[in-house]
């Protein structure tokens, strides 16, 4: 009988992961039509083929080898070697659902950072060049860095960032600025569209050719992200942790409401009009804002933390923009720079986390990250160059790299 | 042991009101690709931003003081205060989930029942207007109408609705035809856009920009839908439930089809074209007719139910127009008159009911939902106008209020 | 107690095939999307209409008869009277979830092997003659198929397919390959799209209209194939059935991830570009690749033979069309061979099936559905004719068949 009651609750937790991780994957499509939505149509086709493949690449990578640096280390790891038991018997405490479940759900997370640096550096970068940091970032960078959170590696000598007081609950550092410090700093060694920054300072505005295809990706990803910080309580089987699960749902969604109403609001104070763009990228700030704790704020708190992303986020667009950070999509500003904010609320209705422990996690985490992708950009851009020509760039690179247009028949063109 | 069982119990219903909580979030983004399919293209923007923007405005109003008005009215419940414990203890009947579980699959119904009404007005209304109306709507309109129906509050004298016979499984009448009375009431006071309705009583078809975003939107209801009524049996974890649950999506599904083959075939009999926007329309239907009472017909009943729900939709969309009632995405037929159709289905497969009590709950929920809209909107209009000027109307609402095309580089006008 | 669990377990195992349904049916939406975005405009109209009209078709008739012909035979199982009580008394062996779940679960295959059907014979059937089709292929040739498959009924004599070593967890060859020799007759019947071949043998490519639709439509069926794979395991409320089900979760994943990084490889070989719709159309194969064995697979082997499928579905496609089968979006290809590789991949890893037995059973199901098709077709044919007239084909059956554009504003032709 006990047997029994245990078996349902490892049943009911593994499905449970298996649902979430489900909605996390469905977040790559939110990417993918969020970002096809935003950048012109003679670079739809390319940053589809971006989308797609780094889903792949991700999957791929971490099942190869991620997973084994981030989680384990044991040899046994590398290709999933000796997942294919039961989480009962054999590991030193007994597991509480599928060990490939607990894949399924961390795995589709290397997506989700991968997804945000495509973004940032849509219209101009080389594909291939694309891919071959995926390879690089979902294989290493991002395992290397989840090993000292999420892993409980020590990473200053024998203390774990844990220890310090640094606390992620589903990933606003550790996911969203990690994707962005990564997509910063290939932009940095990037540069700029042609067109984008005038020469008298001014920012010209560059429209993304199918709104719709926008908001429904922003749709997706609010959906997708019930599964991304409900799923990181880890476990439902029980009163105390079904409880949490609802209270995480329903503090995500109330975020991301508060977000969106805050940009909506302040972008029609800043400009007069109703800006739709802003208006998702606020939903998505509110959502990444809350993603570092999503448990322990009231549903009023939640609302106001989404909200103070949904502000930082309008601001934090038009600042990069008036540093010549060219970011097609805010990418940056809405996981990375909301990301640290993120990290920074926790403490305020969290005593497991503090000041000091959020701001030394985020260094490590955006030191790491940045200083390795610049190298592996770096070295990729020595090797086989980072940017299309300016031709192609001109021409779209739908063209140059694919070989076929988004949209043949619609653009005028 | 007990305990164990119950904690199991716990844990999958909360977990079932979450998931089915998220497929209905999941229709907010059918509702927006739907109308944003259905407008057109200079229209876009505005609708999808009202889209948006009403979910936000609807999670947010709920938390602060509709579902607190809806179901409990202790000042405790406003803002959520209170609703971070488990719902074991303390309350006067133990619940068998997660209090913020079922806020949170109760707020996304005040989210679809407002989503309805954008549909409705699209194409002239002013978007401030609309947010304004969204505010009064998913604040008080509707939650004191729930109120008197799921929350069981006393609405004639001592008389609850389900005391003379009124019974509305998922929400026919509470949601739907709730959702369409405040549309028609905007649509009245609006008029219709210019150019649909001749001087010589000819009614000028104006067709959507993008119909596989409409034909998107349609499959994501469907999807959603089995969340929406699937979820209002309120609990899985037993074998009465889990049967009730599976028959519920089963004859949801069925209800849809027969909607959709019906509207297929009437308007091929009528207009000789297989017409894909009454098919949808059609499937939408069936979906809204049995949403009333989807646990107690048989699957065949329910596929007839969706049949002259698609039925009586294509009617229902040719008379308004005749009437001058203009509705571009056909959201008062759909949800009002087939959620009436809904409503006076349920007598004949459920003994729970009579025919009496669903016209007299019809009758209460259209009277005030319709009267308070009539005054609410009356006095945006006093205020701040509730139509765009012609020549914004013209021109497409997106430029006006929004300040961005939706497909900048596609349109030729 | 026992009791208890019991219930609790006939509980969580009815939720996960109703969740697995709901993601199935979502695939509907993932097949409309995807062809929708590989026609040409003037077709889209249409291609949307048969989708969403064989769906509700589909479920209708395998609801009327299908379902019964599969799986019972029983004169109460025809529109399916009888499956409103529970599945614990009454049967010969107590089911351990709902019935109405299980029917729920099979409908929407039905559905999905119909879809196959659509894309192949895209943008010149008569859509009254692929909708009669429909009736019979969901109503009888699927059922019958699917009765000697997974109904287990004997098809040799007083052998059944299992008998004989055949093995198809999910359905490579019930479902994909069985929908796909359905397609291949009615495209032999048809004939090519105008201008597709050249005089002098050259192969003209014909480009889709709309990519970010038919990257969202390949999204969509990569995460409904979760519930496609996952619910075939056909229980969950145990260790071991919920380490299959998270191992097939897994594993259905990294194949479509193998799948797609293959067929870009090699068409970046081939054609010196990264091609997004062979991308697509390898995430595709590898998910067809394992969908008869993702239980036993390791996770590497896993991506190995979806990687397998990626690169066969790229020489399959032009192999076609060397042959000039003109198959717009390359369903044959996809469910068709790819499909029969994943049957014969299944022994590699799995000792209770055969070559012989998955070579038997693929040759019954390829024999029955395309011979049976070719006579259904046939008679389709002689009675009202397949095939659009030239005129109507030049053009689009957009406006011969539905009356309206799919995109009334953009297009420029």
């Amino acid at each position: 009988m006990e047997n029994s009651i245990f078996e349902l609750q490892y049943a009911l937790d593994t499905f449970y992961f298996l649902v979430c991780g489900a909605l996390v994957m469905w977040m790559a499509a939110g990417f993918a039509m969020l970002e096809a939505g935003l950048v012109r149509s003679k670079n739809t086709t390319e940053i589809l083929t971006k989308n797609v493949a780094l889903f792949a690449i991700s999957c791929t990578m971490y099942l190869v080898c991620g997973y084994a640096i981030m989680y384990n280390g044991s040899a046994e790891m590398f290709f999933l070697d000796g997942i294919m038991g039961d989480g009962v018997a054999g590991a030193d405490e007994p597991a509480g659902y599928a060990p490939s479940a607990d894949f399924f759900f961390q795995v589709v997370f290397v997506a989700t950072a991968m997804s945000i640096v495509s973004g940032a550096v849509a219209e101009r970068m080389k594909l291939w060049a694309f891919l071959a940091f995926a390879v690089v970032m979902t294989g290493v960078i991002y395992p290397m860095e989840g090993s000292w959170t999420w892993g409980g590696n020590a990473v200053f000598g024998m203390y774990t960032l844990a220890d310090l007081g640094f606390l992620d609950f589903a990933g606003s550092g550790i996911v969203h600025m990690a994707g962005a410090s990564a997509a910063l700093a290939g932009v940095l060694l990037l540069g700029a569209r042609k067109g984008k920054y005038g020469k008298n300072g001014e920012v010209n505005a560059i429209p993304g050719a199918n709104l719709p295809m926008a908001t429904l990706g922003t749709f997706i990803l609010w959906m997708g992200w019930f599964g991304f910080n409900g799923g990181s309580v880890l476990a439902t089987a029980s009163v105390e942790s079904a409880n949490a699960v609802a209270i995480v749902f329903l503090n995500t969604n109330a975020a991301a409401a508060g977000g969106l109403i805050a940009a909506l609001v302040v972008a029609r104070i800043l400009f007069g009009k109703a800006d739709l763009t802003m208006s998702l990228n606020g939903a998505l700030a509110g959502l990444v804002a809350i993603t570092a704790g999503p448990d322990t704020p009231t549903p009023l708190q939640a609302t106001l933390f989404g909200a103070l992303g949904g502000v930082l986020v309008v601001f934090s667009i038009l600042t990069l923009d008036k540093l010549k950070i060219d970011d097609p999509v805010g990418a940056i500003s809405v996981h990375g720079v909301v990301g640290l904010l993120g990290l920074l609320l926790v403490p305020v209705t969290n005593d497991g986390s503090s000041f000091s422990g959020q701001l030394i996690g985020a260094a490590t985490i955006f030191v790491w990250v940045f200083v390795s992708s610049l190298i592996v950009w770096g070295i990729i851009k020595a090797v086989m160059g980072i940017r299309v020509t300016a031709e192609e760039e001109f021409n779209g690179v739908d063209i140059a790299e694919c070989g076929m247009e988004a949209y043949p028949e619609f653009t005028n063109k």
